[in-house]
């Protein structure tokens, strides 16, 4: 495979919506009302108050809204803005083989455009699972080495997704396609070392920004290389330390990554939901107090520790880079939603002193969604729980009741809660909407 | 030094302007002036023209000049459009030590702030010369390892320039110039891939705007990493075989990267000058003519072959990475002006032949700014020239006279000689100017 960016860049050009199986179908739309649950739940948390407070006056005419706010922006900065709202709780989709978030490029770009050039809900549905592909088999190609060395890949390969669901919409001929991804990829950014700062939500918002640029620089005629991803000296071999491209191109058009996508029940990194799953369980089956655990033992996956070893979060957003917050949090509230990640409740003495009590062992036989918990209580016993897949994950899928009540959750923080319903099922509805420009504006404050 | 991003952070935030010695503010100088030149110079180029009508629909008030056009834009995308444009004919300014282009992201950002954020001379060239230092001394911290993987540095490194300088003028405290760097780095990007295309003029513009994007972020409390540098997931582990952070912080203050810039005579790469400044030197001396030339032989630093080797250019951009053409089109023009790169020119059917008779071999022990050029006559003569420092290097510098008549060539194209010639005197009285906004206004057309 010698033209790996030009095969996949015509694939995404000839695509029709309705050779798309309709489940994979259903999963786009379902990733879409999580996004949009998640966009407008973050939508007030300061990341987002300074973001717009520094861009503001540099921005363009109110083409595009914030989702769960009463500023539009152009829809450039939209897209940045409602990319970094989506992504601020770590509360998104996750693309298991890679832990890619890939809503956040996509959707951002094609519900910012979506005011500004009118579309049908079919044509953003299709952008936005076709963007879902391409990001995730980008991902798929250097994944885990290109992670390994540090790069935030939701960032890095989502301006890739973001570039060719725009692009999608514009309606770019096969070159153009190519140009697109080119000064999409050219862009591609965003380190791990940002994790637990403001930076890690602007990472999806500006991949979305920027693939949506880099598609309408294509269509003026701006050129790139037509070799981004393959080339010597293009994204798959300066960004990674192995590729394989096939992973690109293989069975385009007959495995979805799409449909592979899955939703988050805790307000955190994925790698810590077995464990939070597993005290949870615990808690409600023994009736758990915090005043009772003399210990907790985790035995987990080495990515746990290596992602979310913070021993004493000073902020909500470091509590989720904490497998001992959050196993704190879940023994007491029975939770992990955005609550639970609050500034207070991490600096709350309860809260901090079991926090202390638990311990996490990495072992290398332990997968992802795996995690042995054992919890000492001070009268002696021994309560344990093998969580062989945790919640959220393929095996164990949330339905669509779960994910109601998670955009429930989040979007009726936000928005009166009439207002919240109507657009949670104007979300399912995607796919049948004459103006897909509604749905921003169902979501603006 | 554990602590490089805040130490290099500190500096900038603490530099008094009286302290930077003369010389160096006197190289700012030059340096903003040729800058100046080729911003304007650049500015009616197709890859503007795409990017304008690109960006225009989105884009906010109109608070900073094009130079070189009627256009106004909000100060972050004017920022990106006078980035392309000061680097869009390869004709800018070098770090040698780097091959950073290092007024493109700087200048571009600081220039763009002064009309909207009424600063004065002496503040803009204290920014600029800041900037610039950041820039180089991370790009001497990485150069060559990072630039070998296949980074365009200019576009890496400048990132940081852009948001230092920025961050100067916003006044921002030690930790917010931290979080702007932080900010900076991680959106740091850009291909060699892209050289030949018009991303490799994006890049410049692109790390102008987000380095001063990640200033005005930062000044509103937006956070990042406070070790973007040197954590090992961070810039120089991420994107570099090999670091030397004591490259950034040694001797800050009594160093001047800023006082290494070159300033280029010929419109194209710095590693083809040499052979072009031979093979001129051999025309005028001999009155040379295409017809009489049987062979032209080249021996050449290997990064010659590496960056401009493309043996049958098909545009004048193309043109600029083939040291054939370059060599042909010197001995048929005795230049290598940006008319020496005009499509048409890379197409004449002379210049082909002569072309097409041009050979270049790579030997280890040429330096960078050295070359053998030996041309063999159809009457059986052997014209030979060794140039042991090519023209515009840091041995035989461009003189204040020369600047001028760069500058002269460039802006008297795109501006009325009176207007391009005021513009000129006004560069040059920078560190006085009461605003210098005045700047970008006197270089709108």
């Amino acid at each position: 495979m010698t033209e790996v960016t030009r095969h996949l860049a015509k694939w995404v050009v000839d695509s029709k919506f309705d050779a798309i199986p309709a489940a994979v179908r259903q999963s786009g739309v379902r990733s879409m009302l999580n996004w949009t649950g998640c966009a407008v739940g973050g939508s007030r948390h300061e990341t987002i108050d300074f973001a717009i407070r520094a861009l503001k006056p540099f921005s363009g005419p109110a083409q595009a809204s914030i989702l769960g706010r009463s500023e539009k922006f152009d829809m450039l900065n939209a897209a940045l803005i409602n990319g970094m709202a989506s992504h601020v709780f770590d509360f998104d989709d996750t693309h298991l083989k890679t832990i890619i978030h890939p809503a956040g490029p996509v959707a951002s770009a094609v519900v910012a455009m979506a005011e500004h050039r009118p579309m049908t809900g079919a044509q953003m549905l299709h952008a936005f699972i076709l963007g879902v592909e391409v990001e995730c088999r980008i991902g798929n190609s250097v994944y885990p080495a290109h992670y390994d060395i540090g790069w935030h890949i939701t960032g890095t390969a989502g301006v890739f997704g973001a570039a060719a669901a725009a692009g999608k919409i514009l309606g770019l001929d096969e070159q153009r396609m190519i140009w697109a991804l080119g000064v999409a990829g050219t862009q591609s950014s965003g380190f791990r070392e940002m994790f637990g700062t403001m930076c890690k939500s602007f990472h999806p918002g500006a991949a979305a920004r920027n693939g949506m640029a880099a598609a309408l620089l294509a269509e003026q005629g701006f050129t790139s290389s037509n070799r981004v991803l393959e080339a010597p000296r293009g994204f798959a071999h300066v960004m990674s330390a192995s590729r394989d491209f096939e992973e690109v191109t293989r069975g385009l058009g007959e495995v979805w990554e799409t449909a592979l996508n899955s939703y988050k029940p805790f307000a955190c990194g994925i790698v810590i939901h077995p464990a939070i799953d597993g005290c949870i369980q615990l808690r409600n089956e023994h009736g758990l107090k915090a005043a009772d655990v003399k210990s907790v033992e985790l035995i987990v996956d080495p990515l746990v520790l290596e992602l979310t070893g913070k021993r004493t979060p000073q902020t909500g957003l470091e509590g989720k880079f904490s497998v001992y917050h959050s196993c704190a949090a879940a023994i007491i509230h029975g939770a992990a939603g955005e609550r639970e990640y609050a500034d207070a409740v991490v600096r709350d003495a309860e809260i901090m002193t079991l926090r202390d009590k638990v311990q996490a062992r990495a072992r290398d036989d332990i997968r992802e969604d795996e995690v042995f918990v054992e919890i000492t209580l001070n009268d002696g016993r021994v309560l344990k729980k093998h969580v062989e897949h945790a919640i959220g994950s393929l095996e164990r899928p949330m339905d669509d009741k779960a994910l109601n009540a998670k955009f429930d959750g989040l979007a009726r923080d936000v928005l009166p809660v009439a207002k919240a319903d109507a657009l949670r099922e104007l979300c399912w509805k995607l796919e049948g909407l004459a103006n897909a420009g509604d749905l921003a504006k169902a979501a603006a404050a």
